[in-house]
């Protein structure tokens, strides 16, 4: 249960401010973003790590971000990805000149937005690397490491990128590093009960009193097997088995190792756990080298733990026990690396396109786009009950508060922004894919900017260059996104949508008509991701999992592009 | 809800295992006790610290031992006082030679524990001092600091004077700092819900839901005031506002504040408080040094938390600031003390009464000392149940389960034991005192050692001297004990005991006959105390408190007399 709250709508920015107010000693607020750097701002000449993700697992990512570790960090909602201008942003400020690593768990939301800001980043000349972490081995197979989520490994990788920062490695030096880390990082989990929102009187997922359930991600997505309750030490040896199944070979034995408690699992109990674990890695001939036990990677008050083992060698192992000074973790005696270079606090205005001179065809699709913006709005307002009660089957409910928040904060920017139908879609999507927040924030956002940029402000708009300005979108989503068909996400309605859309007008239709046409396919792809067995879902009895209810990024997506529909008419193509 | 543990009975045993194996390079674990020292021993010439108390509050007490903390802890079982014993093991191997200071948390069994093992530290040539804290404002009133219970503020209090002791004060000096430390520390705290113990499958006590629950205390002591659920920034007001009330005058208005987290209230939360309550402090013009927001001082996986202010002066700011290198708490760069002693892990053995050539008279009490030790064991194991019951209403039921441990090992210890009847007492009472554990332990293992003491290896046994063993051994409980008639304590039943003892006697009866008398008074005593308003309960609807049942430890006391009382007619007095 979260007791402690003011508006659960504000519970980020209220994170944001105490932590501030706490240790100004270790770190900087970015002003006007959702994160920080270290006090002082970066090291000239030092490479930067910036790690993230959504609130709600401190220590992670706040807490780590001073000496010898992270350089900066960047906070989402509760469980939501941070959005990409807000990863741009803190990236910008934790810059030293010698590039950023941004670094991450797994999860689809953090990986588009992450990969949107690196692009940003790269576009204002900065050297930007992704690292993300694989660790969960409950999550995939090990021949697809892509495909496993992060969890508490994420702290080793971070530690260990940090420390290599430190120690003055150029931007590739810290990149393999951190690749060598995750390479190495195996952790396995179990659950015993779900974590409560802030404002919510029920956990966000259950598990069932007296069971274990193994692999249950950090989010509540779901495990692999459940168990009845055991004693510690048959826990101990699950933990054990499977993690040391991974061992890779020629590895030394020598291995960082974290007994990680999620938030209600206690001290006591990690301790009673580890003298177990110690003993059967011992067995096993692992050397532990600097331990952890205690809360790295939290969800909020959920129970359960999971253990981490990094396999080290001479260079990972420096890294690792290398000094580190930060409100929540410190190792040895570190001394802070000097800063010289000031924080940069603004972001350039894109100003190439608003520059530009738009032209009159240009400026009367804009009008257009606001009016599609608006139907956009409000259709999301119009479902968004539904839209929440569809993803709380799934997820947690938040779909329809978050699209919300996006739709509304783009009908604002599309409404203030003058200029060609670029301008006004690009200010609506960064607008959309800011103040939504997480994987819809970011993928809604990227499709709004992705149309505006393929329309661009001075060409005519034809009905040819209009779809083909929506399938390059298509596109853009699909390559920042990694999507597959069938990976139940808006996707499997966008791609229908797209060739519909494209064999209609082929077929001769006129583009409201073709575009209609489309989305009456898009709501019936929407309804069929009801069929497909979920890849990422929340915890509930094994066989009440692939039953499923239709994707509610993919039914919102329908609806929009239904309403949209209706405006389209009056676009007047110039052919 | 506390879900990993092998069996509950050991559990503290096995916190202590996965503790030492976490971390060698901190912390040795003495051997065969229930705590540890800095890793490589104590410093030649510097005063050591040694805290402890119960254990389920990680990092307190074992989780604070390094450079500028604590040189020792000692642990008791979950929530239970360390035994004596226990205490004076660790407090031999902690000495550098240049004195020991032994703090905790203003309880009964802690005070009891404490007092007796720096007797025996004394004894062996130790220079020992007591520090106990009383920082929690809401469990007694200003004028009476020494009613007050130590929770969070144990934390600065304990911090200060290992600063102060790694420093190169002296015994005196130690002492002296860390007595204005905690006259300078003041804690006030709130609760949303209970913990429970392993192997439990309800909490140890309820608050009620949607309710919050003001000064309650961290094992579920009866709290001030209940309120409905209220936002963040209310609550940080009301905390603010008791805090600040007690603020001392003519203090500078720099303040060491602790927001602490008792387990299940987690970090976001805790920021979120601590943001109101960073605000609410500075606009009262008070200066945050150092502040620290997170878990210190905790209660398995309890909600709630509480705000602590230390008023700081330059001295205590100087320590307070100072480096330290422990396991979970670490601050600047801690440079570790050399050490040169060895860490003394051999108890002496008591042989001076050992020694003694007994006479024949004690050897024939000694053999109705095992009677009467047997007699108190079985009336023990008969009750077991009833006792655990009786306790439950207002305790953790665990009175049955104690006093079954430490009399099954007086048993043992009498039936090992030869010679006069001091010395068999005397092994009994230690044996009681160090398995028992808590409150308990320590007040049946004083009594027993005591009268032992009283009856001596050599002289007479009369009826005289019985009677006044008994009266010294009770004034001895007294005064470690500090407890008055009325506190509700088993000294409720044993005072009007060895009155009745003492008027029959004077009376002319002979022991036995006067033993069943007084017998019959204690048993009469022990029911009235129902009658008594609880000085210390657990946390029930306020109505409920003052309904009472009779103290466990009371009922215990008149069911052991009245066993006893069975054999001593075996005594045959010499006069």
């Amino acid at each position: 249960m979260t007791h402690v709250h003011n508006d659960p709508a504000a519970f980020k920015d209220q994170i944001l401010r105490g932590f501030a107010a706490a240790y100004p000693a270790h770190v900087e607020r970015v002003e006007g973003a959702s994160g920080f750097v270290r006090a002082g701002g970066p090291g000239e000449g030092k490479v930067s790590l910036l790690i993230g993700g959504g609130s709600g697992h401190y220590p992670s990512y706040n807490g780590v971000v001073g000496t010898g570790f992270a350089d900066a960090a960047v906070l989402g909602d509760l469980f939501a990805s941070p959005s990409a201008e807000q990863v741009y942003r803190i990236g910008r400020a934790a810059d030293g000149g010698a590039g950023v690593v941004l670094s991450f768990g797994n999860y689809a939301g953090d990986r588009l937005n992450f990969a949107v800001a690196a692009d940003r980043l790269r576009a204002d000349g900065i050297d930007t690397r992704i690292v993300f972490v694989t660790d969960d081995i409950a999550s995939g197979p090990a021949e697809e490491p892509e495909k496993r989520r992060g969890i508490a490994g994420t702290f080793t990788v971070y530690k260990i990128g940090g420390a290599a920062a430190e120690a003055g490695l150029d931007l590739d030096g810290v990149e393999r590093v951190m690749r060598a880390a995750n390479a190495a990082t195996f952790s396995f989990g179990v659950a015993f009960d779900g974590c409560t929102m802030p404002g919510a009187d029920a956990p966000l997922f259950h598990v069932e009193p007296g069971q274990m359930d193994f692999g249950l991600g950090i989010h509540g997505e779901p495990g692999i097997s459940s168990a009845p309750w055991m004693p510690a030490s048959e826990l101990a040896a699950q933990l054990v088995e499977r993690v040391l199944a991974e061992r890779p070979e020629g590895v030394s034995g020598r291995a960082a190792v974290l007994l990680n408690g999620l938030g209600a699992t206690k001290y006591e109990e990690l301790f009673v756990l580890f003298g177990d674990v110690a003993a059967l890695l011992a067995d096993a001939g692992v050397e532990l080298v600097a331990p952890e036990v205690g809360e790295l990677v939290t969800s909020l008050d959920m129970a359960g733990c999971s253990l981490s083992v990094t396999w080290l060698d001479e260079e990972l192992e420096t890294f690792w026990t290398a000094p580190a000074d930060t409100p929540a973790f410190k190792r040895g005696n570190a001394v802070a690396t000097q800063r010289t270079r000031p924080v940069r606090r603004e972001v350039p205005e894109d100003d190439a396109a608003a520059a530009e001179e738009a032209s009159e065809a240009s400026v009367a699709a804009a009008a257009v786009a606001r009016r599609a913006v608006a139907a956009l709005h409000a259709t999301v307002e119009e479902h968004k009950e539904q839209l929440g009660q569809l993803d709380a089957v799934a997820g947690d409910g938040d779909h329809g508060i978050g699209m919300s928040r996006g739709a509304t904060a783009a009908t604002e920017a599309a409404e203030a922004t003058q200029g060609g139908v670029q301008t006004v879609l690009s200010a609506a999507g960064a607008a959309f894919g800011d103040r939504a927040g997480g994987t819809s924030g970011i993928l809604w956002g990227v499709l709004l900017d992705g149309v505006g940029q393929g329309l661009g402000n001075t060409e005519p708009v034809t009905t040819a260059r209009a779809v083909e300005a929506v399938r390059s979108a298509v596109q853009k989503l699909q390559t920042f996104s990694k999507a597959e068909p069938g990976d139940k996400t808006m996707l499997d309605a966008l791609f229908p949508f797209v060739d519909a859309l494209e064999a209609e007008v082929r077929g001769g239709a006129a583009l409201g008509p073709a575009w209609r046409a489309a989305a009456e396919v898009a709501v019936r792809a929407a309804d069929e991701t009801a069929a497909l067995t979920p890849r990422i879902g929340r915890a509930r009895p094994l066989a009440e999992r692939s039953v499923g209810t239709p994707d509610p990024g993919a039914v919102s997506l329908g609806m929009i592009v239904s309403a949209v529909g209706v405006v389209l008419d009056d676009l007047r193509p110039a052919s």
